[in-house]
């Protein structure tokens, strides 16, 4: 059958265009099983069940955890592959991985302050919303994160697709929209609404965590009988002659993105079991020694046996292959490293639309972002965030690599102000040891200041000069929101004392297409409610302008017709033209031109494309360009 | 910049978006750009200005007269390229182009006939309408015409592309999207207005006839030179093995595609000058003679230079290369045979539309198809003609092989109903030599019944069965339209002598939001038309409910507050019950609920996806769930 594909595409084609009619139009119907049904307010409050902290900890170590399986390489891929400097600088890695993690243990010290400070969960924008006045501190501090959230999504989806591909390769030259379908099946699970504290969580980045350790300690076991030095290892301590110090800042700056999500503990402090503030406090060393360990002892097997880095397999994949072939072993990593970074997109689910809607409640943001969903959960928030990574995903073709230069500047700015937001809070606050905790704050805000800037500038035309455009769109947006909502409220204010609702002299017009029993009941409509009632016929013609005058004389009707003939075959002009008359009278104008409209409403939807929609029209168009009522009376068919 | 294609495009996707977005908003500029300013209807009759016969002959050939550029390839391709026969079978070329023009001498005297029949021009629907009581008969052949039609465009178009991609093998890989820019560049176009008999027109199809011409005769001139048969030349009169019957069949059917269009002049018979009738015959004739010299005389040179059918370049192109190299001569052919294929295309966006709109006069398709649009073309049916062949386009790929099977079984259809139907019409009116032309339309018919069954059967298999799972299914829609108009007809029609408007009892419902302006506007437009007013406001907890009835009550307001809560956080739900309880009191019960929503029409559209879209969701729900009056309160801003 040479015409077996065209017949399959014009199948789908088919399918999927009755199946968004469908979906669109029993849009409810659809919403209840893709979502469930809707759920109580008060069951808002029963969902946190308090955990204790060796439970907490994987549930909230995936976002960190996770870039473990893409931080490195990307350090070592800015100097071999992108800056071409071959295998003398491959040992590089190893101090390279050990500046990051030493930034990861200034972190996680100064990350531990601010949970004292802030024991009820502060994030970067409720420290710094508490510690600057001028509200736009905090909205850089906001919109760095939200960038970065986004960020995570794309980052962490692909990462995991990628890793896929390296076990399969037929997947290859789907990962764009097999990242695509990852995103709005994640999208799917959150507006069902997932308690983020669903213990279900922490079992696969608890088995991804000892899987690692697995994978470091067979290395050690594997040196150990076959040499610390290998065949293969490249040298160790030669510096390429093409080497220069921005370049090792260039690779620092990609390692960099291992560390993003470690704010994440310091967030949700409010979901440790009591006393709280010691869970979490506990969670977080454990989080920064095993991301520590795992960090380096990842990057010091890859460096003895000198993976390279390859298109479409990741430096993991073949680690785990030389290790362990591609049996069973190999399969079950390939597969927690997946679903761990599937997690990790999926806790970002959480965490942007909740500071969205922080952030439009303080009228930032449009206030759509506020509502809660029919599952509890910010729908609308979940929905632009997963609009923005799908864009991203798409215009990067899914390539991790080319995602990697624009992330972690967002959240090393965030960092940043939400430490001297700290040092701030304690010169203020002065209680308990605060000097210690200021110290510590105040290296902690210089190291983070320092790296942003050497991310920023090192990754700048590489793409992080993105960033830099849509972050000040971003505060402009929301300055004006903001503007645009006081604006309003100061608009809408009346005085309660003297202002209340009065009689004004209302004229109405309907729209009238005949002599029939729809317009019958407009009539009877208008009629019921208002004594000033014209009828309006506009005609295309001379012959259909007689024929209802004749009508309607013989119809004895108790109201007064006005034809009006539209030589243009539209209603809407002469309609328009008919109500600013009326509306600039000279003698008896109105305070009020009330126009109603007739619609038929089908039995079944698809009876609408057999009637003409002009009542639509006519009403969006009016209620733009006219201060005008408009008012629609449905004509219910039988049919 | 490793990155400068991602940016681009996110560039082209952000404008993209912002562009439609543009045009949604300001439809009205966007349309007027577009389409250009309206036109009166009286402008309609003064746009036919009678057409003297000999130029409008080439204005009604482009259809019929383009086909010769694929039509022989088709049919030679059946036996080379899908049988697979050889070098012997190429000779085959010869007997069915002569079986085809035999074809074509039978139609166009046929088409004579009809002419002198319905001289106000006769299409197979209203011929057919004439001649037959029951609708099914017209609705099939109107059924396969619009069917057809569609094809047609498709066929014409992705031909002349493929006619270009053979001069410039770049387009190759582009044919697709080239194709769909054509059909939408036509759609414009024609959306603007323009008139059938435009003398424009005349221009490329008498230039492209006079380059077949040439083209025949710089090659008989060649022959004369070079003898008629040439090393190159395939064995005469030799029968390959594998040739059937059935495969001779198939060719001659793919070669009838060249015989489509021929119903173009007796549509137009109106736009001749006087006499009518005669300029129409002369035009059939002239048409006839030149469409068969050029189908034999073009196929003759294909065989004897041996053309082969082959993938990506047409044999006119070969053909044309051959005798003048790639220089201007070649190049002016090929956008001649471009442009008359596209003017094809572009005669077929005048003969759809005002066939659907016939069909839909007859109440058979959706009303909408009767509308005339701003530049008074059938607009509705236009774009669905361009969908449709859009989606034809795309889903095969752009290549005019896969097409043809399912092209001319329609026309042949139709033109076997229309036969039928003139025969009926000879027996019936029996004036001037009716016997003569009885007997040729009796020939016609039985020719064109007997081809219809070939096409048919020949084509099924290689998608030809497509067409009658779309017919059948086209009919039932067209009389399941039918009866519903008819049903509500009689559900609207009411006795005008005894029923009258009358008064009812009627309780507003005015949706409120807490105590501000726009709260206050609408509850002063319901107290001007109605007494009896109740305000509802619908909260989410207990606090806010209790928060407004402080309020109200400090307000002094003359109507009455009722609050409830909604525990789902939906206004839809609660708001349909408490109408559903007023709609079912015991006592008291009104005759109409009416419901009031205020709406904020901001100043700038964008502004709108700062205030919660819920009136729009909350009127739309209404009127298709309940039986309510809905009112819309604009409250302009003033920001």
């Amino acid at each position: 059958m040479a015409l077996f594909r065209p017949w399959l595409d014009s199948a789908v084609i088919t399918l999927s265009v009755v199946a968004i009619l469908y979906a669109f139009l029993n849009f409810n119907t659809f919403k209840r099983v893709l979502v469930g049904s809707p759920m109580r307010t008060r069951e808002l409050h029963s969902k946190h069940n308090r955990l204790f902290w060796l439970i907490a900890l994987p549930i909230l170590a995936a976002d960190l955890y996770s870039s473990v399986a893409y931080g490195p390489e990307a350090g070592i891929a800015e100097l071999t592959v992108n800056a071409h400097l071959g295998v003398d600088a491959k040992w590089l890695i190893l101090p390279v991985t050990g500046a990051t993690v030493l930034l990861l243990i200034i972190l996680v010290t100064s990350y531990i302050m601010g949970v004292i400070a802030y024991p009820n969960g502060g994030g970067a924008y409720a420290i710094s919303k508490d510690n600057f006045k001028r509200p736009i501190i905090s909205l850089i501090a906001a919109s760095s994160l939200l960038i970065d959230y986004v960020l995570t999504v794309a980052v962490s989806v692909t990462a995991g697709i990628q890793a896929m591909a390296s076990a399969y390769p037929a997947l290859v030259p789907h990962e764009t929209i097999l990242s695509v379908a990852c995103i709005l099946l994640i999208l799917v699970v959150n507006l069902r609404g997932i308690s983020e504290s669903a213990t279900i969580f922490a079992w696969p980045t608890f088995l991804f965590m000892f899987a690692m350790i697995f994978l470091i300690g067979t290395g050690f076991v594997q040196e150990f009988h076959h040499g610390f030095v290998q065949p293969v290892t490249p040298p160790f301590g030669t510096l390429p002659k093409a080497l220069t110090s921005l370049l090792l800042l260039k690779s620092f700056s990609a390692a960099c993105s291992s560390l993003t999500g470690i704010e994440t503990i310091s967030n949700a402090v409010p979901i440790f079991r009591e006393p709280k503030t010691k869970g979490a406090i506990k969670a977080y060393i454990a989080l920064g020694v095993i991301t520590g360990v795992t960090l380096l002892g990842f990057s010091y097997h890859l460096y003895v046996n000198g993976i390279n880095v390859m298109p479409n397999t990741t430096m993991e994949s073949q680690l785990l292959s030389l290790y362990f072939g591609f049996g069973p072993i190999y399969q079950i990593i390939i597969w927690l490293t997946f679903i761990v970074l599937i997690l990790a997109a999926n806790s970002t689910f959480t965490g942007f639309p909740q500071l969205a809607a922080l952030v439009a409640a303080d009228s930032f943001l449009p206030r759509a972002l506020m509502l809660r969903g029919d599952r509890l959960g910010y729908s609308n928030g979940m929905i632009v965030l997963a609009a923005f990574s799908t864009i991203l995903v798409v215009v990067f073709n899914a390539q991790t690599d080319n995602l990697i230069p624009l992330y972690s500047i967002g959240v090393f700015v965030a960092f940043s102000v939400a430490q001297i937001g700290l040092v701030r809070y304690w010169l203020r606050e002065k209680k308990g040891r605060w000097k210690t905790k200021l110290t510590i704050n105040l290296i902690g805000s210089i190291v983070t200041m320092l790296v942003s800037v050497v991310v920023s500038v090192t990754k700048f035309t590489s793409g992080a000069w993105i960033i830099f455009i849509v972050l000040p769109i971003l505060l402009f947006i929301a300055l004006a929101v903001r503007r645009h909502y006081t604006q309003i409220a100061n608009e809408l204010r009346i005085d309660m004392s003297c202002i209340r609702p009065e009689s004004h002299r209302v004229i109405t017009v309907v729209l009238v297409s005949g002599v029939n029993r729809v317009v019958l009941n407009a009539l009877s409509f208008a009629k019921s409610i208002n004594n000033e009632v014209i009828a309006l016929y506009i005609g295309f013609d001379d012959e259909s302008i007689e024929r209802i005058e004749k009508k309607w004389n013989e119809w004895e009707c108790p109201c007064r017709l006005i034809t009006v003939k539209s030589e243009y075959r539209s209603i809407l002009y002469p309609l328009s033209r008919f109500i600013g008359r009326l509306q600039s009278m000279e003698d008896g104008k109105p305070d009020h031109v009330h126009v109603m409209i007739a619609q038929f409403v089908p039995k079944k939807w698809w009876h609408n494309i057999l009637h003409n929609q002009t009542s639509l029209v006519i009403r969006a168009w009016l209620l733009r360009h006219r201060d005008v009522v408009v008012t629609t009376i449905p004509y219910h068919l039988h049919d």
